[in-house]
Formats: C-alpha cells, sequence, structure tokens
C-alpha cells in the first residue's frame, strides 16, 4: 500500500468480465510497477485469472458475490445493496482508502452510485462525462457526453475548467485549448445559453489554465487547433455518436471496395500490411472509456465492449489522472 | 415554355460563377432535355459560357447587373435591391413562371429573400433546410440542418412531414422511414421537446406516408434502417459538420498512412485505382446543396464551394422535386 497510485477496481461489470479485467492489470502492471489495484469481486473466479508475475504487493482481493447486472436500470442497480462490487469498490474511494475507481460496468449505475456516495467539487454545480477524442496533433477531451440533458451557462463554464484541468494532468506539457461546440464560428450564432457562456470564458480565462478559442464547429472537430471541446451533454453525445457512426460507415465502404475486384483483394493486401499504422493510430482501445469528472474522486468508466488492451488502457488514463493531481487542479482552478 | 420543369437560376453565386452555373446547366441539360433554365445575372459574361449544345428553345437569359456578395449579411443582401440576380430568380417562383429556384450564393441572404418573397405552407409554422446523406443502402433526408435553432414538437412533427414528402418525391419507389435523433433509444431518454414530438409521431403517422421508426443515435445515422432524420435546427447542424469533419479526419490519416513507405506508395497506387467506386459512393457532389423547404416553392441552395458537377446533381435534385410534386405531398400530408 505504498504504491504512488491505488485503484479501485470493479472487476465483475462489461463483456468478458472479470477475466478482462484481471488481464488488463496484468498488462497494465509490465509498465507501471507503482499501481496497486484493489479488486473487487468473486475471489472464486478472480484468484484463478491472477498470473503468477503480477506481484502479491500490488494487489488485493476484497470478495463479494454480490454485483450490479448490465440491465439493470440505476435504481435497481442501488437497490441490490451496498455489498455489489461497483459499489464497494466506489465506497473505497469514498473513504480514501483508493485514489480513483474504474468500472466496465453499467454507465447508468456507475453515475448514479457515484453521485450517492462522493461529494460534489465544491462550486461545482453538476458532474460530467468526458472522453478522449483523436484530432490531427494528438488528442481532444470532450465533454460533456450525455450526464447532463440540459446545462446553464455556469454548467458549461465548469466544464471548460474541469475539462482544462483534465487535459492538463493527462498531458502536462501540453496547453489546453478550449471551444465551445457551436453551430456557427461567428458570435452571434447560437443560442443564449451558448452565447453567455461564451461572454463568460472571455472574461475569466487566465492564461496559465487554458487559453479560450471561442466557438468551434463540428466540420473542426478534429483539426487538432483546440483540444478541450465543450457542450452541454445532449450536443456532445450527439456529436460524439455521430463521428462514430462515420468512421465505421466509412470504413465499411472501404472494405467493400477493396473487395469488389481481384485487384482491389491484392491491394487490399498490401494496404493491410500499411495501414496498421492507420489502424493503430484510430485504434478505438486508445480512446476507450470516458471519465467521470465533478465529484471529488475521479470515477473511470471503461467500455463495456473493449477488450483487455482497452481496459489496461484505461488504467492509464487513471494512473495519470491520479499522478496529474485532477481533482486538486480542478478545486483550484473553479476557485 | 412547353418544357416540363422551368428553374430559376441565380448565376452569380458561389465560387466560379457564372462559368461554373452554365457548365452545370450545360451538363444537366444532355440528359434532360424537358427542362427550361430562366437564367438570372450578367448577360455580358453569361452568353459567351454558353455552349452551341444547350438548344434556345431550352433557356432564357434575365439580364441584371446587381447580385448579392459571399460577405453580405441577409440584412444587407436584402438591402442591395429588388435587382440582384437571386432578388429576381425567387421573384420569379413567386410569380409562377418557374417550379423552383436554385443558387449557389449566400445562405443567409437565400433563406431571408425567399421567406420575403415566398408564403409558407398553410400549416407549416417554420421552414427547415434539409440535405441528402449518404448511408449503407443508399440515401437519407436529414433536416434541420440550421434554419431553426429553437424547435417545438409542432415543429419536428412538421419536419418530419415535409422530410418524408421530399424522400418520396426523390425516390417514389422506396418506403420513407422517420426516425428522431436522440441521445438514446429508450423512449424514456432526450429531452421534453424530443419525448413529446415522439409521442405525437407515434400517434399520427400514416403508413402510406411514412413508418415512423422512433428514435436513432448519431452512430446509427449511416446504416441505412431509416432514410428521415429529424432533428433542431442545432443538432442536426452539429451533426452534419461532425459527420463532415470525421470524414475528412479518416481520409486525411488514411492518405498519410498510406505514403508513409515505399509499400505503402504502391499499395496506394493500387487503391487509388480499385477505390474510384468508393470515391464515387462518397463523392460529396453527389450529396451537394441543400433544400430549403415549407415555403410554397421549394428553393434549392448548391454549395458554394461545388464545381459544375455538383451544381448539375443539384439542378437534378430540382428537376426530382418538380416531378415528384413535393409541394402537393407536404401540402396532402400535412392536413
Amino acid at each position: 500500500m505504498s504504491k504512488d497510485v491505488t485503484i479501485a477496481v470493479d472487476a465483475m461489470g462489461g463483456d468478458g468480465s472479470p477475466k478482462k479485467v484481471i488481464d488488463g492489470i496484468s498488462n497494465h502492471y509490465k509498465n507501471s510497477k507503482s499501481t496497486f489495484y484493489r479488486i473487487f469481486g468473486d475471489e472464486d473466479q478472480i484468484k484463478n485469472l491472477i498470473p503468477k508475475t503480477l506481484s502479491n504487493n500490488n494487489f488485493e482481493i476484497v470478495h463479494t458475490k454480490n454485483f450490479v447486472k448490465g440491465t439493470d436500470t440505476p435504481l435497481e442497480a442501488a437497490k441490490r445493496g451496498k455489498d455489489t462490487s461497483m459499489w464497494l469498490a466506489i465506497e473505497n474511494v469514498k473513504n480514501k482508502e483508493a485514489d480513483t475507481i474504474i468500472s466496465a460496468g453499467n454507465t447508468g449505475a456507475l453515475l448514479v452510485i457515484s453521485k450517492l456516495n462522493l461529494k460534489m467539487i465544491e462550486n461545482i454545480d453538476k458532474p460530467a462525462l468526458s472522453a478522449l477524442w483523436p484530432n490531427k496533433k494528438g488528442m481532444s477531451v470532450v465533454l460533456d457526453l450525455g450526464a447532463n440533458i440540459e446545462c446553464n451557462d455556469k454548467n458549461l463554464v465548469d466544464f471548460a475548467i474541469m475539462g482544462s484541468s483534465l487535459f492538463k494532468s493527462l498531458f502536462p506539457n501540453e496547453t489546453a485549448k478550449v471551444a465551445l461546440l457551436n453551430i456557427g464560428s461567428e458570435e452571434i450564432k447560437g443560442n443564449e445559453v451558448i452565447k453567455s457562456t461564451y461572454q463568460k470564458l472571455n472574461q475569466i480565462h487566465k492564461e496559465e489554465q487554458y487559453e479560450f478559442k471561442g466557438y468551434i464547429e463540428g466540420n473542426s472537430l478534429m483539426n487538432g487547433e483546440v483540444n478541450v471541446i465543450v457542450a452541454d451533454g445532449f450536443t456532445g453525445n450527439v456529436a460524439l455518436k455521430t463521428a462514430e457512426g462515420t468512421a465505421n460507415f466509412i470504413t465499411s465502404e472501404l472494405k467493400k471496395a477493396m473487395k469488389s475486384s481481384l485487384l482491389g483483394k491484392i491491394s487490399g493486401l498490401l494496404s493491410y500490411i500499411n495501414l496498421n499504422q492507420f489502424k493503430q493510430r484510430l485504434d478505438p482501445r486508445l480512446y476507450n472509456g470516458a471519465i467521470f469528472i465533478g465529484l471529488d474522486s475521479p470515477v473511470i468508466k471503461s467500455h463495456g465492449s473493449t477488450d483487455y488492451i482497452g481496459f489496461s488502457n484505461s488504467l492509464s488514463v487513471c494512473e495519470k489522472i491520479v499522478k496529474g493531481d485532477l481533482i486538486n487542479k480542478i478545486k483550484k482552478n473553479i476557485s
């Protein structure tokens, strides 16, 4: 327990758990000997999955048979009791025994049980769901992705501060550049909430925290000119999902075109070899999961459908956020 | 003037006009001898661009020196007077001398001058900007794309009716399948306006007009299960622009990967040959422009930056809409 970072891990959520979770821990451990994993779940299943390479000094299993189901509503999940692996993991953070909590389980349940157990950061009104997106120059933080359908200007300003704090804790050597997602780059467009947020961010932003770059339109989200993108949860979710859908559509059309002729098959094979770089760059496992921020501990949601590599990447995000002192950055910036 | 379709063409808007516009007309004319083009703009420039192949029976030039600039605000554009090529073209439709109007000029000006001149269709409260999107099975109509930032449930129901009427006039042999863009596919998600629209569409939809398919999330927009996608102008614009931005991002990453090695160059060359099918399928000129619906004549906006092929495709949309009797379809369906 003298490790740098302690992560409370809900081992029972998502497809292929707990195996995926334990394999993810093993993979993460290879490059990070200073992390302690407190693993919540069914010990009978988990202990057989733990590889010999994982030092006993780096993990502990907290046994429970009870767990939240993927099909539970948030209310049903909360009613399952305080001995689910998810609840216990969150409670562990609440009790300051861990620095952060990760789960690949039910998103709605995770948000609700986190809100029930953890306090809001003072002066933040609503927590937000954020994620990493690729852009031409690196990665962006985008928030909110659906935790808050309706937002006022204060909420959006909070998101800007939390998003830039998150960006800085993940990428300490880069400058956070904040933009508001809107439908026009001129000051006159957008609804009243967005216009008012624009005015506030223009007044309050401090150069040492982030640069405010004004509005951004959907077609510029990935050009890398900004790296913290702020929207209400409805708009942010539509943008994220539409980007996913477009990427899937293009990839499937590309595959169709490549398979449509003999020449296509040959060139497809060559491209396959070479496109590894392309694929690696856009591997969704790199951008796996979401970070729920605004509570006094960060809560990390790994995609339920990702594999152990994706889960391992999310553990790296946990580690960076804790080492980057995210919560204190937010507290300092919000005041 | 005994032609099937008369199109009022603003020849002076967009990049490379009037040449692009006239070349677009020539291209469209090759496959459509029954269209009459009434061309508004600077006769001195236009007449030298008209090819000999274009029969005198198929066009007429209405001379004016005045035109709306790309940088005009809508108010400035309207103040330029009633003798701009855009105003005159719209007025020609108002006077029932043409069936529809097309411009590659200033979008805001086109919307405002159209609203000043043309009546709303009875029982439609707000006109909407719609466009065509590719999907895995064909094309979808998406609306609103930015004409109305704030919408109530009545507006969204109107958009569903107008969008499905547009779809049916473009693709008479297909079934219009309407969905509401939302952030969850379950009935409980979304804001109050969307939930109320859902209830109304569920009650009023008539099988002969369209099938109502419920909610759709951004990641399913292009899977082809639905073909009429309804959103308020803010959400629709964010989705459209984000899809564009994602497509550009992926294409540029793909090019980078293909150029990064000798093997890549060879495979890139092979792919280039074969990817024509892919490119043709996703050629933005196929989806060029937007259709402003809700006024008692359709108003077609071609992208300012498209080339003559794109403009020609928009002329085909004009022709299909008129032959498909769009306005009467809407009137019949709205009542």
